[in-house]
């Protein structure tokens, strides 16, 4: 530890790039592009699953898994499909390496090359939908509702840990349905899962909207979003939910019989949420000491530290530590005592801070006689001295407090960035000073919309679904619109 | 359903294929060699994860994420290990795919060649011993205990569903050490872990062993396994735990400061298991009738299934069974109740019986006024009638039997398995006639364990860890032997 992070203010692109690291989160592998998630990174990440994957249960989904390979041709069955994903994607051609004849190691066996290239899955639809071919005959077969947990792949040239790799790991539902209604209801459905997961889990607030035609998924005649802020006033895009009409049923001949007895084409959706929201919760919360983790997220909830002169002192902190900490697994609450003697006070103190453990406890000799403990929250970094007897009641209070106030400050902050512009020039001004969602009128052409991009790299994050109907005219074009988009710099 | 399974003295290999079908637990892809988990199988999959994971937290590991590509030079590193892994394996060339000038689809963009072949890891100690050197410096950083689930993949040319697939699912532990006792201890330990998984929870008695040197993982001085016996007579290894001496860390030069200040190469291990173990939980209880599940990882323990001839009746048994469900449920037991009217209730004993449902109950009208319902368990096909009153303290009594039951019966019939055989007139006989694990003296040399398999496709299965000092002559060659060692064919 010891050298220090770069501040926020400074460069946060940095900040993050070194937060992350530091925190033993992720680092980059030996392979371009490719991040190894290191064990405390893959905590957090199993704690967002487990949450996710009950919740996908609770509203009647399972698991399944597909293959990883996608053979060449899948990807074409689909017009704009295709377009989207069977571009920059990792390409297996081979099956097998042999000796090289002159010595020179390991070589690529020319005599095994694929018939057919296999591509690393991207996304799953096209795998998934040939599957459910053979799945679906009846009404009676439907609602299909599945899940996959996955590692999938997308040769990315730019990447940052968590926010873009070129392997990352996500869940993928794929639906099928009777009619369109119910179809547009799970994308619906899906959207409000991860919506509550994002606010309730991470406490991220975020807007759930509609993409724009030319933001939606390759093959969805609707993509629901949920968007979030990050603290340099940029979105995230953290979580989307297509409805994806009959495109997928049609491209792989997967028909019903309905009702009534007629063959017709089942209805689709598919959804998913990455390791990309790993970043997101990063930038949430996080200040320039260190990670700010939510208590609902965190691995650790309570770091307990024994402060000892002696080895009397420290095997009468154990005992005492002991019993509380005892208490505090009794609610369900997740404890680190550190009473490593490799390791001094100060260094742990640093330590727990850098990765965000929600509260730090302390016990040193005078709380041994005076019945007391040291507590610090992370999030305000106040302290307090608590009697031990009310140690416990206090920190599961103080947990629900530390969600709630993570929340409450990340909406703030996010409310106090949404800027209502009615004019360009505004427009540009608050795009390029203040940052954050500008609520602005659009005439709803791509034009106008690839045109703002290029002169203010700002894009529409999403209609949001609350919008009230409110006239007005095209903050680029003066043309009528009906109501306000949320345009913003993205990650 | 309707179209029966094929007996298993009929045709055990067609009985399993077709098994694993019709109880939906997998099947084939469109893609050469792998495999679709449909929901029912990966919700087996799921229970089994869950309570690995649990035991391997609980001995102190943790998880964390590696690259699914690794360069191929990181195989020739190790020079035993490149012989094992780096030939059958999937081989990414290309990073970008683009329409075809002449109008032919997508094809590979050959400008877009990568300048070192990416492998699908076979298996990751090479990517994940690169890491370790930034990961360890000091004896303070071990030992270091980490476990990954993934998928990986090895180029099968013939391949039977869960058995061998060229894509399979399993978890890979990856750990270091101080000290070369520290490395054998928790390889044994992990032995261990797996044995008592397959014990108490597949139900599947196992042996534990280590492996004869030609048997052995590539890079491994010495592989812990524990190798189980299906019902047609052959063996299955079902996990194995390798100590690994100090090769990757030579390979790799993952150095470390010990306790007296000197640098020095760590000690490792590495250990998995794989979805594999679906074949042999299948292979182990199920019979003619469809599968046989023991209740411990059962998705489903117990199905109730109304039987009425009104409306009416329909919804009293609905009313009654939604209270006994509920009391069930109360106790942690996972209850699904079919009251689809779209099926028949011999259609839906028909699909409980198949699934390997460990319980299955019905309510007919009869039972709404005597208090009772029918009970019948599927390991031994009988049938009670309960006092409805009594039903929830009977159905846990029973879900704890049928697990015994299970246990046992595969107990004995693996026991009556085992022969001790002292010429090889008697090996062979055995081998081809009785099958089985053959318990037989062996001179202790490869040439002997190659030939013997030449000769009866006997393979050494394991050296039984608890095999007593038994002097003796080898089977084959009447050479001296120390102890006897378990000899079978296998999958």
């Amino acid at each position: 530890m010891g050298n220090k992070l770069t501040k926020r203010a400074e460069d946060y692109s940095k900040w993050y790039n070194e937060l992350v690291i530091k925190a033993d989160l992720a680092e980059n592998s030996g392979v371009r592009g490719m991040m190894v998630i290191k064990p405390y990174g893959y905590a957090i990440w199993e704690k967002m699953q487990a949450e996710l994957d009950r919740m996908f249960k609770e509203t009647g989904h399972e698991n399944a898994y597909f293959p990883l390979l996608i053979p060449k041709s899948y990807f074409s069955k689909e017009a704009s499909h295709v377009d989207g994903f069977a571009k920059e994607c990792a390409v297996v051609t081979h099956y097998r390496l042999k000796n090289d004849e002159n010595g020179k190691g390991i070589v690529v066996d020319e005599s095994a090359k694929l018939e057919e290239e296999l591509i690393i899955r991207p996304t799953s639809e096209t795998i998934i939908w040939d599957s459910y071919r053979k799945w679906i005959q009846s009404y009676r077969d439907l609602p299909l509702l599945i899940n996959q947990w996955a590692n999938v792949m997308r040769w990315e040239m730019r990447t940052r840990l968590f926010l873009r790799t070129a392997e990352f790991l996500w869940q993928e539902g794929h639906t099928a349905h009777e009619t369109k209604e119910e179809a547009i209801e799970e994308a619906r459905k899906m959207q409000g899962v991860y919506a509550e997961f994002a606010e309730n889990f991470m406490a991220m607030p975020v807007i759930k909207g509609t993409k724009t035609e030319s933001e939606r998924f390759a093959g969805a005649l609707d993509t629901y979003t949920i968007e979030a802020l990050m603290q340099d006033g940029k979105a995230l895009q953290a979580g989307t939910s297509h409805f994806l009409g009959q495109n997928f049923a049609k491209a792989f001949d997967v028909k019903y019989t309905n009702r009534e007895g007629v063959l017709d084409y089942v209805w689709a959706t598919s959804w998913g949420v990455s390791t990309r929201l790993m970043g997101a919760l990063v930038m949430s919360h996080s200040d320039d000491h260190g990670l700010v983790l939510p208590p609902k997220l965190a691995p650790i909830q309570v770091a307990v530290v024994p402060i000892y002169k002696s080895e009397e002192q420290l095997e009468k902190i154990n005992q005492r530590v002991g019993e509380l900490v005892k208490e505090l697994r009794g609610r369900g609450i997740s404890v680190k005592y550190d009473n490593r003697t490799t390791y001094k006070p100060g260094w742990k103190f640093a330590e727990y801070e850098l990765k965000g453990v929600p509260i730090r406890l302390a016990m040193g000799p005078r709380d041994l006689e005076s019945n007391t403990i040291e507590l610090a929250r992370r999030d305000t970094l106040e302290k307090e001295i608590v009697q031990q007897g009310d140690l416990t009641d206090r920190v599961e209070d103080l947990l629900i407090q530390i969600q709630d106030n993570l929340f409450k400050k990340a909406l703030d902050f996010r409310d106090d960035l949404i800027t209502e512009v009615d004019n360009f020039e505004d427009f540009k001004e608050v795009v390029k000073h203040k940052g954050g969602f500008v609520s602005a009128h659009w005439d709803g052409t791509a034009e106008t919309e690839e045109k703002i991009k290029s002169l203010t790299k700002a894009t529409i994050r999403c209609i949001p679904l609350d919008a009230t109907m409110d006239e007005g005219n095209c903050v680029l074009t003066g043309k009528r619109s009906e109501k306000r988009v949320l345009f913003a710099k993205a990650y």
